[in-house]
């Protein structure tokens, strides 16, 4: 096994390559890196085949299903890293400033250099995260789950193939071999040798980041994403937003977990919001949605009664907690102290509210009358997604390109003095 | 004594006034703040007094002169926070796009909330750093050295006359009355109340950060600042940029502390060089620079051997390591072992090496032919700064204001779902 210092110290090496190259050596690499990807798809299978002949039994099974690869999944990784290609070189002056001195300052958008992510096990973002990481001028270490091991041995070895076809060092990236929960760690404490650390994976990990890394470090994905249906909200318009934001993808980060309901119009809500989240979704055949009411709602619907956690927890499943608030400042009061800081949502007619909602609650995404699963790269239209950051330093929300890279001012002069 | 969590609790109470008050309101508050200095001058000198007689004979004469208030001082005070009402409101909307579906997704510059400032003695840095803050929307925590504790107190009450005459919260602004290593230490590990921790102080206290900070946290001020002497450079614009870069304010971070030569012009370089920056300056009765050489340049000029921590030192006095390297390719590599990151200058007539020294030298500002001391929110027109930053998350060199802030999306809509 190599050791996780070891593949540092390469990935430190190799990245000056990408600052001296240009964006069409980058793009070549990775059109190259899409097209080993292909031309490995036996190799890659095979390895998938070990990797799930080993979690059978052991993992869910839609973990199962996450770990799972075939042709076609290839295909679309292959595509993704196409995409990456297509997109604009994030390596750009962002500002320009000539100094009365005559001095020309350019504040210049630069790569990071090395960027590592720890993350589960679906395998594409092996393959994701390193076009990113590419295309963001930086070199990729990349720490998966144990489950997706062998996968993801496979796929970063075609990728090399491609970074070496493209004249760049086959370093630029690496997947880390060793799988327990120490290597982890040396990523989190590797100062001078990870830039950026993008930990993508449960609360756990999130806090384990936060607790003990010693290098620059973004929180990503953590989900407690509250609903706030006001007086003055459309209830129909609210029951779809809510049907969407809880039962669309109730796996993912940006789905809701908690609604709060105005006080005065809970009585007319909440047995609207039962008909269609349980009730229709029980004749449709759907999956229904456990509704947990606090006492007030718990008076107006039948439900399960909240515990003592439910408006602290990302159940990512089809669960909602239901409260019912005094009025929007009340809402907002909740938000504060039980939001992770992801997406929130007011539904109202009433702009002062809105604009109050809007201003007040601190967190990354937060949306007047439409759903909270808009909060993904792909919808906000930055053509991609490296995660989404609940942290308010560096980049907040779904980071793109641009928010993989750091600046640098570039200083130009003749002689001049202070 | 006031516990330093419960001036926390407070703080993060009173930041969300400055949410919802417009960039009007905060203005005439730091106008407000202005005048109250003014007119509090003589309870500020008192509580002066009370700190320099106390530190006499403690600290050395430089720092007494930094702790040092008088009239003008406390009038220069006042003129900078008045410079700061007069600059823009960083709260803006950094992009605005409209998606296909018709949701409008603002990124919008949003305050921090809590900004919380560890620094030394100097006490005009209480109202400078107040000031940057209520403007860029947060609460301010400020910790300053013991040595200036009255004078700080009697500061921050000045300030909070000032905005509770705008009709803000004065817990707005607030000094830690604990001046202990622990209070420093509570700050870094305030995670959920303090959202932005700036250290300003010496390596120590930035290495103390770094290594126990939970709570996002900016690197400041810690500068070996290098200039390299390309073959081509010309040799007496070189002698006068390193002669300032050096010897203007050795005392500050942008300031020299490093100077390597190329091996082809340091039998020509070097004795001008010491020429100017020794043998001059004795005879104009300036303080000479002690030079420390490595041995390929003692084998051409007098001065100190280096010795073995002497090309990772901040001297930030006159004293300049000398090193001789063989090419531009050799200094950016000693630079990226032996620099911090802050500002460094390439002085050269070959635009080649100039875009090779700039592409790989990793600092927050790197310079051709100009001197390191430019790096200053100031010269580079940002009209102020809370440090430099020498870290590459969220914020690099000199940090104005929009660095005190963090952003995130305001969606609206009118029913979207997913």
């Amino acid at each position: 096994m190599k050791l996780t210092h070891d593949i540092l110290l390469e990935a430190k090496a190799a990245a000056p390559a990408l600052l001296v190259t240009g964006t069409e050596t980058k793009n070549d690499a990775l059109l190259r890196m899409a097209d080993a990807l292909i031309r490995n798809t036996d190799a890659i299978l095979a390895a998938n085949a070990v990797d799930m002949d080993a979690a059978k039994g052991k993992i869910s099974e839609v973990m199962l299903d996450r770990l799972m690869l075939s042709a076609s999944r290839i295909e679309g990784m292959a595509k993704g890293i196409r995409e990456v290609a297509a997109l604009p070189d994030p390596l750009r002056v962002i500002k320009r400033v000539e100094r009365p001195n005559g001095m020309v300052i350019e504040k210049t958008a630069v790569p990071m250099g090395v960027i590592a992510i720890i993350y589960e096990s679906r395998p594409n973002v092996t393959s994701d995260a390193a076009a990113l990481a590419i295309k963001a001028g930086s070199a990729c270490v990349l720490r998966g789950g144990k489950e997706a091991f062998h996968s993801g041995l496979a796929i970063v070895s075609a990728l090399r193939e491609g970074l070496q076809e493209a004249g760049l060092p086959e370093t630029l990236v690496s997947l880390i071999e060793d799988t327990t929960r120490e290597s982890a760690r040396e990523l989190m404490l590797a100062v001078g040798l990870v830039d950026l650390l993008i930990p993508r994976g449960g609360a756990g990990l999130i806090r384990a980041c936060v607790e003990e890394a010693k290098v620059p470090c973004i929180q990503t994905g953590t989900g407690i994403c509250h609903i706030f249906v006001d007086e003055s909200a459309d209830l129909e318009k609210a029951v779809r937003i809510i049907e969407n934001a809880k039962a669309s993808r109730p796996s993912v980060c940006n789905a809701e977990e908690v609604l709060l309901v105005h006080e005065k119009v809970a009585e007319k809500f909440l047995p609207m919001l039962k008909k269609a989240l349980v009730d229709d979704r029980k004749a449709r055949g759907e999956k229904p949605v456990e509704l947990r009411l606090d006492k007030k709602a718990a008076a107006i619907i039948d439900g399960v009664p909240a515990g003592e956690r439910d408006f602290d927890t990302e159940f990512l499943d089809y669960i909602l907690a239901v409260g019912v608030v005094k009025d929007v400042e009340a809402a907002i009061a909740h938000i504060a102290l039980h939001s992770t800081g992801h997406s929130e949502a007011i539904l109202t007619e009433n702009e002062e509210n809105a604009a109050l909602f809007t201003r007040l609650v601190d967190s990354a995404a937060v949306y007047v009358n439409c759903s909270t699963r808009f909060t993904d790269g792909g919808e906000f239209g930055l053509g991609c997604e490296m995660g989404i950051s609940t942290q308010k330093l560096h980049a907040r929300g779904p980071m793109g390109l641009e928010e993989l890279m750091t600046y640098k001012y570039i200083v130009k002069g003749n002689g001049q003095v202070r």
